[in-house]
């Protein structure tokens, strides 16, 4: 038995009520869903919905990579739908369910009579279908329709969609198995395989959990499938243009890969699966295999903000410690499936170290893709700039926005697990629900104002007194943590990054936690080069920035953080709508006596300046300017 | 009158003595120049030379540049004759000078009636000839040809290459200006002012002055001649694969700019050849505009090696303060083309700033183009490496190849120059001279270890007593300098870089002068975010960098200098034939306890261990490792 006991409690029973996520959860429901509807409109995706007829003569626009934009469209469409339905499962809105059904009734006349569901195919190269696993992105389109027919089903009860997607699902099995006549595909890029599984714990139809173990068992297996599709074409598989095979994690049968490598969100979509199928499956084998890929990236591969992926040209990974900071990738995309994957590993064991970096790239990697307002994004999230980033309205690949929002639209899913004998709070900052245990209903009620502060307040209030584990993660880094119940001290003795409190509890009952929240510096080890004699700073779970804004006076790159200085915390309501900024005595360094020399053999001048720093989620919101995380230590 | 007075003495009147320069030359001579011509031949360059007759139908392999690499083949076979061409002034040898010959043959043959002469177009698409100045390299290529036919000419005395170039020069100079019917062209690859300046100053024919004027001055002018050429051959001048005129200096009219921009070597061409032209025209205006792009480029934008340009996408540069060490271009040949700038503005005006920049890109930038061996080779010069960087020997692109071959085959005549009243000392290291001076012949022989040591001695050997004034160079890093006169002190007070000793010179004078040498640590003007928190060594006019092959245990980038360490000169005989290494205490950067994380709240630990580096110019002889200039200053 490999699965830790607990089981995610849905957002749709949780409720988000403090003020962090909530002001997150209201921009993206009120204008996040709204104005990506409005793009997806606006630029033609939707229009490309509505198939041609008869269906044109084939002239396709392919662009050096051998595709065109266009293919990945009706992902973008199913990633919509499954952030909108989270939504209306928040808060019904007839408006948002009018336009998801005008697209499910355009679905509906773009299906072929055989079940076969894709927009670009049906609509211009129908006999082209599923002969270009690698590149064309079908099988990701699959899937991202199916978590959008899963996600509007579950908050509507409306199942149009969701049997639009099962008859695709059932020609997908179809066409691909080791069976005779079967094509021995996967996916060029990984998703499917995570929608299956929903499906499969929507319907309990095992075919669905099957045919995603297929895929997982059968990526990278000799002869290599893409390869003999290449040729298949009449293609030169050794022309693919990504060069390798690693691009897409099918270089080796997945059970054989210690190493993340290539494009990062596939990869990440990959170790997701992979989790799913080792829990549902109750594969020792596939969780070893996630372990081990988790070491990877955790101990070299990730950025302290938990960005994947330093390399625009694989938009992935590269090396051991390669972390550049200025031209780091670390697609918001990357974050986002690093959050699902760490959520996933904490149910196949409660471990605080999967709750940490899940947190870790909630409140940093993944959120910084999304802009204050809610309508502006990034996809591209580096560590440092000259001033050249800005958040962009829309983007040509836009799979980024509608994750972010798909992801903050459920962000109290997160936070609350359940067992037979038990619940583990994996976040705090104002998440409430009712749950059942042993006949009773029991009321949990967590406040506070984190991520701002580590004080926690947990009101349990069962109906009657009931016997039950409360478990509460201690974030890696807190050191001192303090509890008490009922203002009761109690002693924590935290296993895995959980402390447990099993008792009777009573109506009224309630846990005080106290996560102390210094600011730490934090270092890089010596081998990610671009980081030497550089420091970052975090409070709790944030990651901070060094901002032109806060720090006028010149680019922040020539800020420096004396190692002994006093960081303080400060609350700034005027900021952000409230914000907890750093400040630290510090250095501006500035060019010697010989001002206007480049090089000079006296180090440069160092002035007092007090440093401002801000959490990194939310730079690029004001007046463009340098931003930095990494920060120069000053010598003394 | 802004001639500075002075005037090289040509590297044929210098011979170089002193240890250092001569072996570089000696392994110039006897393995780099033979087996250049080797890979000359090996390729296909030497074989392109020989036209196809008839013309066959016209194909051609273009690549994304919309030039094939072919285009540039004549320049390389010209700057190769002219590197051979130094070698035959200093040495002659039966082999290279008939070697030389067949390529004559060759070119005679290949020569239009009309004088025109380019094999690419000539064996290939004679009828679009000058159809294409921006990207098809042909004033660039008869540059270097005729570069190539003044330095066999001057060398040999035969000039039958020197004709066939002047009726190419004379068709050339019909073919472009201002006059009715001209085509009011200029070279895409500014190269061929710098060798009409050299022709003029050879045969005394002002037209060539003046054609070379017309270059300069035409050049950025409206409407611009690239668009004009575009719009006849049919093409769309917007889609120019640069994407700005900035690339090849077009972008405004030369006198107007203001900053280096664009391609590097082009820059660094066209700057000498304007110094050339200010200095053979007495043009004020023009030696100002120098004098402007000179700041810019030393005080913003000069990598510490004398390295230029930083962006290997337009092989040049980009904005100011912008060095990146590990993806740094820094052509080598843009550090050749730096050297020539610097020895061109020496002669506008004799100031030290100008003689410092041309040592330092003599010795580090230019110089670490070619191996100790002679026969490998550096195109980009980074300042850091992880142990990814080889020596080739050979490039699609040989130019650098030859280039640091023609320099380091004359680099006597960067050592000397002469006014009617004086002689100055530039370069220190072993040159010697016999000059007359009021009817007298005067011997010069300067001799010591430079750069190894700052002791050099001058023995003045007239043959009767002579007044003049011996200028002897004191480098901007020098202080402290003494000197004597047969061993007598002698006080000095250098202006602008130069001691002036001004006395009735008998025979057997010697002159010593003391330039002390001790280890500097540099710092970069904060602006250059790359390098704060790191500090580069520098002896005399080295630059040095750590080398893993001399500091084993792990990538050179783990390692600090605390700011205090004492930093010594060691001699060691058994390394390079002979080098001096720097050795300090140090520290290597180890992860702490938690030995495994990525990120920790306890810094690096620092193990004592002592830092050995080498000078720049010789990283990558050895065993293949990491490397860097820019070395972590240690926090203690």
């Amino acid at each position: 038995m490999i699965k830790g006991g607990y089981s995610p409690v849905p957002f749709t029973d949780v409720r988000v009520a403090g003020p962090f996520w909530r002001e997150r959860l209201e921009v993206v429901l009120s204008r996040s869903i709204p104005s990506q509807h409005a793009k997806l409109a606006e630029v033609g995706i939707l229009g490309s919905l509505k198939l041609p007829k008869p269906v044109p003569p084939l002239t396709i626009p392919r662009n050096a990579h051998g595709f065109t934009m266009q293919v990945f469209w009706d992902s973008d469409v199913g990633k919509w739908i499954e952030a909108a339905g989270y939504a209306l499962a928040l808060r019904r809105d007839p408006d948002i369910e009018a336009k998801i059904d005008a697209i499910v009734d355009d679905l509906a006349k773009a299906q072929s009579p055989d079940g076969y569901l894709n927009c670009w195919y049906n609509g211009r190269e129908p006999e082209n279908r599923w002969t270009n696993l690698r590149d064309n992105h079908e099988l990701y389109n699959a899937g991202h329709l199916l978590e959008g027919a899963i996600a509007y089903f579950r908050a509507t009860g409306r199942r149009r969609l969701l049997d639009i997607l099962e008859r695709y699902i059932d020609h997908i099995e179809a066409t691909f198995g080791t069976g005779p006549g079967q094509k021995r595909g996967y996916p060029g890029h990984q998703e499917i395989e995570l929608a299956l599984v929903k499906l499969y714990r929507l319907t309990g139809d095992r075919r669905r959990l099957d045919l995603a173990a297929y895929f997982i068992d059968q990526r990278g297996r000799e002869p290599r499938y893409f390869t003999e599709e290449a040729l298949a074409r009449g293609d030169d598989p050794g022309a693919y243009w990504a060069k390798t095979y690693e691009y897409n994690q099918s270089h080796m049968p997945v059970r054989e890969q210690t190493r993340i490598v290539g494009h990062a969100v596939r990869g990440m979509y990959m170790a997701s699966a992979m989790a799913d199928l080792a829990f549902e499956l109750d594969d020792a084998s596939l969780k070893k295999t996630c372990e081990t890929l988790w070491r990877d990236v955790t101990t070299t591969q990730m950025y302290v903000t938990a960005g994947l992926g330093p390399e625009e040209s694989n938009e992935g990974f590269t090396r051991p410690y390669d972390l550049p900071n200025e031209t780091a990738y670390a697609e918001t995309c990357a974050s986002v499936a690093l959050a699902f994957w760490a959520h996933r590993m904490l149910h196949l064991e409660l471990d605080g170290r999967y709750a940490d970096v899940m947190e870790l790239a909630l409140y940093n990697g993944a959120l910084s893709g999304l802009s204050r307002d809610g309508t502006h994004y990034f996809y591209a999230n580096p560590l440092e700039s000259r001033g050249q980033h800005r958040r962009w309205a829309w983007h040509i690949c836009p799979c980024c926005t509608m994750n972010v929002s798909r992801l903050v639209a459920s962000i109290g899913g997160y936070a609350i697990s359940r067992s037979d004998d038990g619940v583990a709070f994996h976040l705090y900052g104002g998440f409430e629900t009712t749950f059942s245990i042993g006949g009773a209903n029991v009321s949990l009620r967590e406040s506070g104002t984190y991520p701002w502060s580590g004080d926690v307040r947990i009101e349990v209030d069962p109906e009657a007194p009931a016997q039950f584990a409360l478990k509460l993660r201690i974030p890696g880094w807190a050191e001192g943590t303090e509890a008490a119940v009922n203002g009761e001290p109690v002693s924590l003795a935290p296993k895995c990054g959980y402390a447990t409190i099993n008792r009777l509890w009573s109506p009224g009952d309630v846990v005080t936690l106290r996560l102390p929240m210094p600011t730490k510096r934090l270092y890089a080890h010596p081998n990610v080069r671009m980081n030497i004699g550089r420091v970052a700073l975090r409070r709790g779970p944030l990651i901070y920035c060094l901002e032109e804004a806060d720090n006028p006076g010149g680019p922040v790159q020539t800020l420096a953080l004396p190692r002994v200085a006093p960081v303080d915390a400060n609350w700034r309501d005027d900021l952000f709508g409230g914000v907890m900024t750093l400040t630290a005595e510090g250095k501006r360094l500035l060019p010697g006596d010989d001002a206007g020399r480049l090089y000079s053999t006296t180090p440069p001048a160092a002035q007092d300046v007090t440093l401002t720093a801000v959490p990194y989620h939310l730079w690029a919101n004001r007046e463009p300017g340098s931003m930095q995380v990494w920060a120069a230590e000053a010598i003394e």
